[in-house]
């Protein structure tokens, strides 16, 4: 699969067309977009592996310069392997919704991943994920505020997180704030859901926040994590009504199948590279 | 009609139906809610005129001692004819959609209402309006910041709604900011429609805030008019999935289907006595 | 909990209501509603069990004459005690996402029922099923066409389900057509999901169904099991947006989704009473 | 903007986007698809006008040969040139929401449009047609069967709507059933809103038939008219939530809005040329 971005002009659709043509290239699906604005180009190109007479590593070598002449310098692409299953580690925190529907995702085979790792701040979650044969990891944080140990805790998911070279890291329902130079580290690769429908009710207990405002729906929203708190590139949000009879218990639940849903449909595009970013905001292809 | 609202203790509903029923009343539909937080009773019931044996000011006299004995001095009521139709006074800039489209419901008869006039800062909708049958009056805004002119608009703005005493005064897309004493007077009774999910983009050109987030889902809010801008209680909320290939222009008009039913689904609410607010939020029945 | 039907007159609200103020009941929750169509009232009065000074079997001993002087003979009513745990047995065949999303209910304590089995005409969904401490039976199907071996199975199954007295039997993507006994046996108490939005594609494959007719939205319909096939009344329905690009495979996986939060609803609604029938229709308070 | 139809082969893509490329062409939107059932090939090619050094008829003189090279006999292509505005003809009876909401539409400008004629069975609708400036045509059908008289009446709409050419004949709750010669002669140009979600409720009455099945939602179906009643391609659908409160008065009301805004889109995607046809389903760019 290819994704490609450069500065919009004439000639590149049939460029990057014609190389896949000339290579024997079955397109399956393929995918164009240029931001007004930005006069930014998007393109996503899935091409059918065995119609091509050569591997991947071949297919970068001769796109190479093809992305070259097409975006010059500016030119931004990748070529995957979707062959190849996609490495998940997933964060959590004592909220176990968002987990238990990814690994039954995973387990009916709908979401065919290679999941390496749960790693929680608490261990509640650990029997249900070691059931599904899912490595475990407790990394406890500091109850008080303790600047040292929570960079310790940090440093500790870290290491575990990087040793699986990830293709998404999944906060699901991780009630920690990812410090900086981890969300730098983990750009575009770190996704989190928030239970609001962002930009309103940023930060800590948005559904009180709903609550007292009296919206008629509530929302959840999943987003690439970046070192401003809920303000990263909005990849998925949906929303449900709620009522004057539901209370803040009631917006919690309800809100508990949007958020799952949301996140699994963010990081099913992620993982098969639909999401690409340009000044903050996603195109999903 | 009558809408009771009191704080919580056993005894509010038997108290209402033994009386609805001592006097032969015939309940079309019914409604009750406490809110968990502030233990506020509220409730709505619509009780068939004709089944009652005497008139609505009568009906006032005698609900009165039994107001009394529930809610004391902090029962909040009121008995409505219902057959009596609804005055509603129309506020209008250059956009035209949400007029249209409460023309086109008041001229099929789905809302059965006494429009009494529309008032317009620009006259482009003088024509459309009067066609329908419906008074137009046109009361310019200085261009350049004016305050004193803008205080004379509004004075006469205020004259000609006040003479109907109307049951609503509907600010379909009106792009002026309504002073303080206004919201004050016009208190219950001002329905704005925001082209926004709030709280999320607050003023001006919330479609264009909306594209610089990236949002998936775009929204409209019915609310009454407080002197805080669009924080008043919301009455109906609603969304439409927008995506990348969507412009701010594309938002506009996918946005202007979602303003249009919000605003009519919370002016029939409002006419309806279904909206009682407590607290700064509304409870729908 | 109290649920009350019978033919609308006044004075019934008066009539539940006075009831249960004169016996100290604090009203939780109270809706009514009366159909225009056959004149059937209907009510549902959750009450705090603690508010009343006796037990249950008592509040229904006291009630009986209440009920029958305001319904006569065609009074339909029950008082069940919210406290104690709904018993809830789940049919299964291979597909698992419907168990796997109950389960998750269950084990984070959303669905706070005592899920006393599950039952499967294929194994596959035996090893999730007992890895969270609930027992799974197996009871094979005939592969080929068997009447008697079929008759067998199902009285296996009945006499399974039966020893739980559950309050609801799930069919969770269950793929056997139940005998007309067993329907009227579990008549009120069987909910299935079916995977179209009916009364569309009634019967097998509706996802195939649904993609030759090129609808634009599939849906999901949770209704109380009855003789004739996906005809009982509903309970729940809701739908997603498909598009062209979508072949049978992907509205398999995103009906899912729908299929899922459609049950969970459902399920919950009927086993809190709040599931009322009349005429083959649901009143859903 | 050129729209183009074949079965898939490797090298389409490359093909078109070269030639465009080749003359110039600023392609302002592209989309692709290939239906994996019938493995046809599908796209649509916005093209700024002012990109390209010849006009219209000389595109089409130039792409000819390029069609035959991909498509052979089976090619299905056309090209129009969007900057004329599309003539659409709207046939009505005596509901007018539908109506009302296309002239707001046109009046206000969103629907950029050369609105030739409104026909009706009825007259109700002529005043606020006149009154837009736009003609209006009653052309009485018999109140009794009889055939021959019908038979005339649609000759004399045929006539009415032949003479303008449309490139829409738009049936906006347009209650007589289109005789099979006429389906036919506009086929692909003619668009029925069903007032059901198809293919629930074929036929008359749906609203009664949702009340009965006692269905969650209610839709409304925008399709290209063909000689079975209901049966045509679905170009888009929506749904609206209703329950047990809802008579069938409130569906009829409530589904108001769902037909006009999925007429409205309907509408407009075909008059983009974004809707395509093969084997019943349509592709919507």
């Amino acid at each position: 699969m290819i994704t490609f971005g450069c500065p919009d002009r004439t000639g590149i659709v049939a460029g990057i067309a014609t190389f896949l043509a000339e290579a024997g290239g079955w397109i399956v699906e393929a995918a164009y977009h240029t931001d007004p604005d930005t006069g930014w180009f998007f393109t996503r190109q899935e091409v059918r592996a065995d119609s091509l007479p050569f591997d991947v590593d071949e297919l970068r070598a001769r796109f190479e310069p093809v992305a070259r002449s097409l975006g010059g310098d500016q030119a931004q692409w990748r070529i995957d392997d979707t062959g190849q299953k996609r490495r998940v580690v997933i964060l959590v925190s004592k909220e176990g919704h968002c987990l238990y529907d990814l690994l039954g995702r995973v387990a009916s085979g709908e979401l065919d991943i290679d999941l390496r790792a749960v790693i929680g701040n608490h261990d509640v979650l650990a029997d249900i994920t070691r059931a599904h044969g899912i490595p475990f990891h407790h990394v406890p944080f500091p109850a008080e505020p303790d600047p040292e140990a929570r960079a310790a805790a940090f440093d500790q998911i870290e290491k575990l997180v990087d040793e699986h070279d990830p293709h998404a890291i999944v906060l699901a329902r991780f009630m920690q704030i990812v410090p900086p130079h981890l969300c730098e580290r983990w750009a575009g690769r770190a996704l989190n859901i928030h239970h609001s429908f962002l930009p309103s009710f940023v930060g800590a207990r948005p559904y009180h926040q709903a609550y007292q405002r009296g919206v008629k729906l509530i929302g959840a929203t999943c987003h690439y994590v970046t070192p401003e708190l809920d303000a990263g590139p909005i990849i998925e949000q949906d929303v449900i009504r709620v009522n004057h009879e539901d209370a803040v218990s009631d917006l919690v639940r309800k809100g508990r199948d949007i958020e799952k849903v949301v996140l699994a449909r963010g990081l099913r595009w992620h993982l098969e590279n639909r999401v690409l970013v340009h000044a903050g905001r996603t195109v999903v292809f």
